[in-house]
């Protein structure tokens, strides 16, 4: 396959991007999706746009499956065992076998779980590794939930910068937690390389796809990595608070099956044999033992939609195709904003490098929340994501630190198009060049940014 | 209003049932639900049935709020609001304010919430107070939540016959957790009595509201109770593993506020801030601290379908008419059943009084399962519970050992007709008499039962 990335200096035009748009062969894969007009949307690693299968798919589920079928379909209509089918769909994407991936609950709670898994595994093997280790610019969920993990195991969580992780994997050191690719400068984290180095240094590893999922073809297995969660609703368009997946290398789900491990989230539905009713727990075995609670069929049918999606990206070339498109689209959009906006306040908060920036690039701007505000009003929407003023650490590379307000936009290849990214890169010079961005109107936080 | 309850007797004949339904006030409400033809539905206290206008919302949630609205939608749908909105419905059923219950997660994971919370808050007052109670014959969900809970606060699980619960509140009891009525024997624990009686005790108690929200009336705040959960997809017909909810008697809340306690599952839309993307976790205040991850939006946009059903039973006498039809259909049921079916192996395992029986009639027999796939096949759709040959203990009154399986009927005022009360006793005599579930075919247990 031709590397588009290569190619893309022969973007000179938005014709050419049109030409390029009609020679693409994933560009069928947008007619999926029903994208309102006018619209260039570039906040898909926030919330992925919807499937146009998934409204009728919605209906059928709840008209047929619930309102016809009733209880009796948890088993005609195989709503029980939806947290391994739709997790095997996950497992083609992210290089897991099938039967090792689970859906269920969110991001947050899966990471409480595994985080916990890990370190009663490593409280068994050295229990004087006592520390979670994360980066200071972590996703603040991650952040929140190995607190809450340390506070409750006796362990301490530690941060470092993005570049100082191999550093601080020191010998007190029980787990390392991580997002692959950070939601602020999308930066890459080389996952196989850092989990050979921490597996050196004893250190078990957990991985948050949250960003990559969907985004960068993925090998967990190959990478002989240990634990890993990630999100239904960004780039696998499962809809607005979609459940979240988990991954345990197989090692690891056979071992709590040999010991009787448990992970805390213990609800009936990760018991061994839950329509027994026994009165005490029994963890079912492999991955099924994160299962906690009854599973949210109608959410799971929407996250499976975003998935077909994916089925049928496989014959035009799959996640390495999308890889591919993703870097080109990157690589037109920061090009023209760096002929376009020079001196315009902007400063590139993503690598320069494709091969080092996951599906996005940020751009740190002193006023970019009125920045963001004003294109969104000129239908680019990408997101803002505010900085840590008081934060002293910097991001991972790239002169993106903690402090800045960012201007994120993500490129979903399933559906944006090189005239997408040659839209926002004029709208934003417009935006920057005309001041308009200033208007008093735009200086009002919403709730959710 | 005339006690329904007391007029039963009446009820002697199919003509009387149908005269009677007829008559009845609520009769409406069923015309807001999708039910297929042909069956009697006993299962709402599993499964509750689809509201008509689920569907339809369904399709404006994806097509226009998240198809159109995408990413903004958060704000100018209301989506961030949503744990808070549904709460508020949720609070009018069961005697809480409005702002004090959020919709979020499992019914499981809320408790793994509340009862941690409970237990750090005597921690503090009481620290010698190491315990938590249950009885015996809970949900297994709520057992094994506890049995983690305990684990991982250094804390003891014990556990109680329904009976004596009262006798099991020791001074070393720091928290006692009970499903306000009993998912096999639908016994009713008197709420404001246990309540009063722990207080007095030192104790905290956590009430599973799972059975009896939507169900019966209730009056938490007026009870002064401490902490709450229940479930979504039962009487509150929110769909197949809807999101489920949470309160915090606000004298707590208030507290965790002041003391800065936080729940483990901080997640970060439990922030006081989540949008400042903050390095460390502080708890948002009151209830909403106990909000985790990204609402599921399309789930809860299902239950809040299911919440307006119960807004429109209001102006037809809301709960207290829904809980005096209950009782008129439970002691039809009972009553018919008593009248057919002596000698067919049948024992009753609810308490024969109404007022101490949740909307459910559970009838203990030796060849359940079969008898249950017999009356399935006939299109009267209830549910068995299996027992636990291995435990010694008995249930709550009415002779229900948990030993036994069981046979349970579920009625749900807001759509069970007398009619088809009458239609399940005459098909179980039928069942029972025949000899019909004998057969083969009904030997086979399925994955979910």
């Amino acid at each position: 396959m031709p590397d588009l990335a290569k190619t893309s200096p022969a973007l000179a035009t938005r014709d050419d991007c049109a030409a390029r748009d009609r020679a693409d062969p994933l560009a069928p894969l947008r007619e999926e999706f029903a994208l309102p007009d006018g619209i260039v949307y570039l906040d898909g690693n926030s919330l992925g746009a919807l499937p146009r299968r998934t409204a009728a798919r919605l209906v059928d589920v709840a008209a047929r499956e619930w309102g016809e079928g009733l209880i009796r379909s948890w088993n005609s209509a195989g709503w029980i065992d939806l947290p391994r089918r739709i997790g095997d769909r996950i497992a083609t994407l992210i290089g897991a076998r099938a039967g090792d991936v689970i859906v269920a609950d969110s991001t947050s709670l899966n990471l409480y779980k595994v985080l916990s898994a890990a370190l009663a595994l490593q409280r068994r093997d050295a229990p004087r590794r006592s520390a979670i280790v994360s980066e200071r610019g972590n996703f603040p969920t991650d952040l929140y939930i190995a607190e809450s993990v340390a506070a409750a195991s006796g362990a301490t969580l530690r941060l470092a910068d993005g570049e100082r992780i191999a550093a601080a994997l020191a010998d007190d050191v029980a787990v390392l937690l991580l997002t692959h690719v950070n939601y602020r400068s999308g930066r890459i984290h080389p996952l196989a390389e850092i989990t050979r180095a921490a597996h050196a240094a004893g250190v078990l590893v957990v991985w948050d796809l949250a960003h990559s999922a969907g985004a960068l073809p993925l090998d967990l297995h190959g990478a002989d990595a240990d634990f890993a969660v990630g999100c239904g609703y960004k780039y696998l368009n499962g809809g607005p608070g979609a459940p979240a997946f988990v991954w345990a290398h197989p090692r690891h789900s056979e071992r709590m099956d040999r010991e009787q491990l448990r992970q805390p989230l213990s609800g009936w539905l990760g018991h061994a044999a839950p329509f027994d009713f026994a009165p005490t727990y029994r963890p079912a075995s492999g991955i099924a033992r994160f299962v906690c609670g009854t599973p949210p069929v109608l959410a799971m049918a929407a996250l499976e939609c975003g998935l077909e999606v994916f089925a049928a990206a496989e014959p035009l070339g799959g996640m390495a195709a999308l890889r591919a498109k993703s870097k080109a689209l990157g690589e037109l959009f920061i090009g023209q904003v760096e002929a376009r906006c020079a001196g315009l306040g902007l400063t590139l908060a993503s690598p320069r490098n494709a091969d080092e920036r996951g599906s996005q690039a940020s751009f740190a701007h002193a006023d970019g929340y009125r920045v963001m505000q004003a294109l969104i009003e000129r239908g680019v929407i990408g997101d803002f994501r505010a900085g840590q003023p008081d934060e002293a650490g910097g991001d991972a590379g790239a002169g993106a630190a903690l402090a800045l307000d960012l201007l994120r936009f993500g490129f979903t290849p399933l559906y944006t198009r090189f005239v997408d990214a040659w839209d926002a890169a004029e709208q934003l010079h417009d935006v920057l060049a005309s001041g308009a961005y200033r208007q008093e109107r735009f200086g009002r936080r919403a709730k959710v940014t």
